[in-house]
């Protein structure tokens, strides 16, 4: 099976690489990276594990776009969705290509389609024109990545493997979301990918459930210490949101001002909302691996907390990586 | 059962009150109309034959609508969607009161979201409030009525019955479109509200698939007379649509204005794309009536020609309805 994916080299997609080459079946990987890119460690690692390079531009090469997705069963695609116009490239050229499925940029929580993240009404739009020209497809979201999840501790102890924290609690810590692994998230694609039943079809894949109260009491007890819990109101992060895009929509446009009303609108969906839990995700259409994959072996979230402590997490949207 | 009928005096109105007070299931129907329209003819006559009526505004009536809704098993819009404020008006309401099932204003060909007919980019705003909210929702989608699928004869004899005709073939006259009776909508809406495997999805109900050139053949058999077989092109119906909607946006904002490239756009998407084929549908999400209800009677496309043949058609959309 020829798999080509696009955004290798983030960490969503190194999670994918990693996932098809160590799944039983045989993929043949195929990995579109920029031409800018083509040198980058990243890069000549996957490289070196067997993946095919091939260094090209999305937008405005249609005709080499076509040529290189023919004969491919699948295109996974996982880029940031913040520009659109490489998502209407690629699925365009893959509808043209004959690509049997197309796995768009989701890789996110389960949300509803608008009205909530500003992240997810732009994927809904790759979604909508995916549906337009009728490109098979399967959509892949799978909740909350384990390694974004945890408050860091007052000792600094586990600062080493937390890029970004999540410290605050949403009202009184009791709402709950589904967590994954990400480590977890390519062997749920090469499993998704192959299999009839997710055709044209929506699939949340998720390991485990838990409350913020749930992820605080466990981290105090394995580490022996007290973690705050310092609570946000719906109001608040309501009100920080509002505040936040209209500094962006006045003309504040970095990407950290950016982040600065994604990363709330995130936290407010998965947490106050509850949008991201398996039963929300069933209503809004979706399959779960739960139900199609009942025996898929993952790592356990109490897993992982071992590892921080250990010391042997490691950090995501690390420049090493 | 309580069912609750939001729109009950329009065309896909009527044909739900007659599919609910004809169903073997003992449905309590209620229909929400505007105050101005309580006397009107067709409310009295709904009225006499046990609906409840209720007459309310939808808008800004928040409080006396959740009253009314609550207690109802069921809500069904059948209003046009041009105006969106009482669709949304309504589902909040409806998710305040309970209601355990809603079904929005959809009853039209099966159609991707977005980018081809604005009718359903609309209506689609209603369906993302619905999902935000997590309102317990079918969306059912009807098709191409047999009642404006036909061209006029040449003598005239069947001008009768056709409030709106269909007197053009998309290319050559090969394409195909799925065709329901206007009279079974309302049959399907009574068996797909009683049915779990529905809830909270979308669902295609047709009756046949036909080309526009089987149309023309058979009515030419049945009838004795030539049809012109006038061809619009893709390129054609897309300039239409844009011209159209050009001067819309200017300025040229009645009603007809609106119709003027709304009934295009239909044409382009049933006849030249293709989008109302069943396999379209479920390429989309659509469960079908087919495979749904495989024992279902409904009104054969032949006896409809048979009947506008007989001089026994119903003109859709007339004054007297």
């Amino acid at each position: 099976m020829n798999v080509t994916v696009v955004g290798a080299s983030g960490e969503t997609g190194r999670s994918i690489i990693d996932g098809l080459l160590g799944s039983s079946t045989d993929f043949k990987v195929t990995a579109i990276v920029r031409p800018a890119s083509i040198n980058k460690p990243a890069v000549q690692k996957i490289k070196s594990r067997g993946v095919s390079i091939i260094a090209l531009e999305l937008v405005n090469t249609h005709e080499e776009l076509v040529k290189v997705l023919t004969g491919q069963d699948v295109v996974v695609v996982a880029l940031e969705p913040f520009d659109l116009e490489p998502h209407f490239a690629l699925a365009s050229a893959a509808k043209e290509a004959g690509v049997k499925r197309y796995i768009p940029s989701a890789f996110g929580s389960s949300c509803p389609p608008a009205g909530v993240m500003m992240l997810r009404e732009l994927k809904e739009r790759v979604i909508n024109h995916i549906k337009k020209i009728y490109l098979p497809y399967t959509v892949i979201d799978v909740g909350m990545w384990y390694q974004i999840a945890i408050p860091r501790l007052p000792s600094g102890k586990i600062d080493y493997a937390l890029t970004y924290s999540s410290d605050q609690v949403a009202e009184d810590g009791e709402r709950a979301s589904s967590v994954t692994d990400l480590r977890d998230i390519g062997k749920y694609v090469a499993r998704i990918i192959t299999d009839e039943r997710t055709l044209n079809q929506y699939v949340f894949a998720y390991n485990e459930v838990w409350t913020q109260n749930q992820i605080w009491d466990h981290l105090e007890k394995i580490s022996g210490e007290k973690i705050p819990r310092t609570s946000v109101s719906s109001e608040e992060i309501k009100a920080t949101i509002v505040d936040r895009q209209t500094k962006y929509n006045e003309g504040a446009k970095s990407y950290q001002d950016l982040l600065g009303f994604v990363v709330p609108q995130y936290f407010y969906s998965e947490w106050h909302r509850e949008d991201n839990l398996p039963e929300r995700a069933k209503y809004l259409g979706y399959l779960t691996t739960k139900d199609l994959y009942p025996d898929f072996e993952y790592i356990k979230f109490e897993t992982f907390f071992d590892e921080l402590i250990k010391g042997s997490g490691v950090p995501v949207y690390a420049k090493n990586n």
